[in-house]
């Protein structure tokens, strides 16, 4: 089955945030060209209009029609690219040969593509010069948005047009999305916030309490905008809906995947049978690992990155190197 | 009974973060004379070693002597005062003609004075000059530290002895305190933040999800910094431990009691039914109509606050006004 007609939209990943992103823009009436890279993911999706591997539980709109093609999107007007870091590569360079002039290209993943940090844009501007390039990051759990629950985000690009072009296509009286110049800082806020995330996974897994997980996020944000200082970030993006509220809500939520391995690994379990079990690794895994070497070969002091990092890889006791770190001794703040 | 003998501190307050306090130093082996407002509570705190009414389920140490009489803790070398904002004026202009000099005083009151938004440590300056002053504040729920979970605080003050002398009483192990100089941003996020945990109460209560909190919580950041820079406070205090990290702990707690009023108004109780069935009435309330009037006479927009204060004053339906303020036209962030 080849797609049929015209799109508004094309979203190249279809796990759990672009079948969301997918069924967000279907609800409102959006034509709208799902890649999924598993052929039956692909088929359940355009018969069933479910994806039970990705975002079980949930009916997809009619107006979502999924394809394993990457040369059936070039025929979008737009572009959300949402698979995640590890695939990211590939996927762009196969998709990009076919391409029409000037689409625009928002990147939704959350992650690294190396150990130097390089970010998803920096490859779709490499790749895709002169079409328009914006990141989409914010608080927004998958399940609570294809629930329909209200949930803001944020669209930061150089490109004012394309702020207004996705605000205008993602923004419901249940979304709303803010726009932004700062890319690293945006990229960065979703990116980094999931090693955190999993720190606050173990703090939950080990019923340390709500003063230590709120010390802990705190310390944790210090920590991204140290690095995203050095990365070329503004420190106020931050502060705001995509660095802030991301961490706050990933830290927060069992429904956080990155959270939940924490959690499974404070009560016990090992890093490779969390990751046998479950359909989608979580993107924090790869970034603790690219992050802790990013620091050591420039030889930056990230506490609680170095901590998950002896943890999830270095076989160091949840709790002892939780203790560690949330005893250092005290100073001036 | 009148106490006999030294004691290394006095703690003015036995409510639940005073007890707790005087609790965590009784436990380090310092010798605290608590005073309580309430005859009761003093006679059952000698007797029993209990505080049943303010801090149920917890054994006091033995280190910890009651007195209801404000003379006697004239005798103590230093002294935190954690009285409610309401009593905080009388209680001082009580306590002061029996202070010995240079007596230290630490203020560990979340709240404000007056609608001119009077801070607690404002009066202390005002009313014991000469005095070293300091204030205590930070994400420390007291049921929390009262069962030895981990935690940290922040003491600040113009004075570095201060800040020195109380890190030494306060700090353990698992309690750490860091020093910080900006009085006015430390005691201005404890206050402040509890107009912020009513509403995400009301978030929680009205099952709008973790994206919603998330957005509450970085919006409600913004508006504690927007008023703190007015009120002079260094927008930096607010990012740390006493702002965020409070904020983010008295946001996502059930044992928070603002947070909690918030999410019973939310499921359709009454202020004053609330009011009438607990025995300390939690600082947010009388916070939130404080700042409410500061905000009308000072021309100031404060949306959060105005929201709490229409549905806690003006019988806004929660959900409504909620709405109303979480989806406000979506614009450059």
């Amino acid at each position: 089955m080849t797609p049929q007609g015209t799109y508004d939209i094309g979203v190249v990943g279809a796990g759990a945030w672009g079948t969301t992103l997918a069924m967000h823009l279907g609800l409102t009436g959006r034509k709208v060209l799902l890649w999924a890279f598993e052929p039956d993911v692909v088929s359940e999706i355009n018969s069933d209009h479910t994806n039970s591997t990705y975002l079980k539980g949930f009916k997809l709109p009619e107006e979502i029609f999924a394809t394993s093609d990457l040369a059936d999107i070039g025929v979008a007007p737009r572009l959300i690219i949402v698979v995640p870091s590890s695939f990211y590569q590939r996927t762009v360079e196969s998709l990009f040969p076919h391409l029409h002039n000037n689409v625009s290209i928002l990147s939704a993943t959350k992650g690294f593509l190396n150990p130097e940090l390089k970010r998803p844009s920096e490859l779709l501007i490499e790749k895709a010069p002169g079409h328009p390039i914006g990141v989409l990051s914010g608080p927004n759990l998958s399940r609570e948005i294809a629930s329909r629950l209200p949930a803001i985000s944020l669209v930061a690009s150089k490109d004012e047009n394309l702020i207004r072009e996705y605000q205008t296509m993602l923004s419901t009286e249940r979304f709303r999305v803010y726009g932004g110049s700062d890319m690293t800082g945006t990229e960065l806020g979703g990116a980094l916030k999931n090693i955190i995330a999993i720190a606050a996974g173990m703090v939950d897994g080990l019923h340390l309490g709500e003063n230590t997980m709120a010390a802990l996020i705190t310390r944790g944000l210090t920590e991204m905008i140290k690095l995203g200082k050095i990365l070329g970030a503004e420190e106020r993006t931050f502060y705001g809906v995509s660095g802030l509220g991301d961490l706050i809500c990933t830290c927060q939520s069992p429904l956080s995947r990155n959270n939940l391995v924490g959690k499974r690994i404070a009560e016990g379990e090992k890093l490779d049978h969390i990751r046998a079990s479950i359909s989608a690794i979580p993107e924090g895994i790869e970034t603790s690992k690219n992050v802790h070497k990013y620091a050591q070969a420039h030889n930056l002091d990230l506490p609680i990155t170095q901590a998950v990092h002896r943890i999830l890889f270095e076989s160091a006791a949840p709790e002892m190197a939780l203790r560690e770190l949330m005893t250092r001794t005290y100073k001036m703040e």
